[in-house]
């Protein structure tokens, strides 16, 4: 990831949270758009890391205290980026653009609406298995989807100032509607969630743990996420309830005709002969 | 993977297909019992292959020709593999053990009890991401599960001797009833192979290819089985319908709560909580 010849969209910005999102662009910065003043709002005990490993300028504990800047990044948890996105309102120096990185938008881009802050909601895709400063990488981002969402009043020059600021990190932004979003995540990547806790529920509880003992990789690839921390997907599906409905129906609808075909001794071919297509072309987009 | 101490408990060894499962027996018998002669069976195309590599000593294209051997292994599809025991009924040199790979165990089982073969069933767990003699490896079942399924006639001496064979490889035996097995699988593997065929057409119809775009990682990785070859799962579907079906009903009544909790606003805790717990147990078995 080489600086690119353009000047920095944002020359002073300040990230609220420092976990492996939050760390993984204060890194990114450093490497893409040095010169950058960076200041990073987080717990005591988690700056201390990261003061050490010199990604950031300056160090504070609340948002309060973040001062002037041009661009202010929420990477908290989404249920405490609305909180923090109040408490922005009544501190930031305007004009400063303020994103998030949140896995759903419509609620916080509502939140945003009544609040007078320049608010456009943000996501990067993609991600690793554990989070943490520790986990953090400056080449997270590269060659993965960052959704941006603004509302009906964003102006077009913060957005574009957005783009160009996460194409540096290598990232390939994609503006969409918060509720277009809110669908396509429930789909994409609620949906697998679940489904990796609940097969994994199932499997548990039907065949216990001297079962487990007899399983293939097929299983262990697929509960992959199942491993996910809950406290975060109490959130995701708090804030995004209607999307992941109907894509929990939607699955439940499919599980329920290839059961009902099994029974009847028809063929399972027709699924997989979906299922292999729709893959080929997962893997030609994201492989 | 070094030669053990003892004797081979079979000294001529006919391996019937040579694909990614019967060609890495092949490696690995070539690594762990030298000594033993091998014969393989399958299409001159795929035998030309094997010869070159030095896999095998003596190549036939029909079970009829195999001749005087100690062990037999039915390595083909699960659905060629009842004609092939027929056949070699018919061939085969008494009392040479006749074993097989498939993943389903009543069927075979069944088939056996009628016909004057010692059968033992056998399904080594593991695999790898591509078919074919090309990805075969000789420490394919090191460390991995390889369960005997011997039936009600089995006598304790060729079960004792096809354990020895399979610890040569690497692979733990476990010895289970053909219906415990298919139980099991249909939860283990089955179950995740339909769920991942199934979320990958849900999620396809429902996003289309440009909305596959943005998925991440966790799409990817779950629905990595939804690439598997399809005529595969229909022979599986078709000698499991009834296990399979039982898992089938439990995973949608599991996402039913879910998605009954989800509307009710209730959280999601309890699922991701039982999710975490045995994931863990998974990993600590089996990662």
């Amino acid at each position: 990831m080489a600086a690119p010849l353009v000047d920095p969209p944002f020359r002073r910005v300040a990230i609220v949270g420092l976990g492996l999102i939050g760390g993984s662009i204060a890194l990114a910065v450093r490497e893409c758009w040095p010169g950058t003043r960076l200041t990073g709002v987080d717990a005591p005990a988690v700056l201390a890391h990261v003061v050490g490993s010199g990604a950031i300028d300056r160090a504070v504990t609340r948002v309060a205290e973040v001062g002037a800047v041009d661009l202010v990044v929420l990477a908290a948890p989404v249920h405490d980026n609305r909180a923090l996105l109040a408490e922005l309102a009544v501190h930031a120096p305007r004009p400063a653009v303020v994103t998030d990185v949140g896995s759903t938008k419509r609620d916080i881009v509502e939140a945003a609406a009544g609040l007078p802050v320049a608010f456009i909601g943000g996501h990067p895709i993609g991600g690793a298995e554990q989070g943490g400063f520790a986990f953090a990488r400056a080449d997270l981002f590269a060659g993965h989807p960052w959704i941006l969402t603004p509302s009906g009043d964003t102006a077009a020059e913060p957005l574009t100032a957005l783009r160009t600021w996460v194409e540096g990190f290598g990232a390939r932004p994609t503006v969409l509607d918060p509720a277009a979003h809110d669908r396509l995540v429930a789909f994409l990547s609620h949906l697998p969630q679940l489904t990796a806790g609940a097969l994994m529920a199932t499997v548990g509880e039907a065949v216990g743990a001297d079962g487990l003992r007899l399983a293939g990789r097929g299983l262990i690839d697929t509960t992959r996420l199942a491993g996910s921390p809950a406290n975060i997907w109490r959130d995701i599906c708090a804030t995004n309830a209607d999307a992941i409905g109907e894509a929990l129906d939607a699955l439940i609808e499919q599980l329920t005709v290839l059961r009902t075909g099994l029974a009847a001794g028809a063929p399972v071919d027709h699924l997989f002969a979906g299922a292999n297509r729709w893959r080929s072309e997962l893997l030609k987009r994201r492989g």
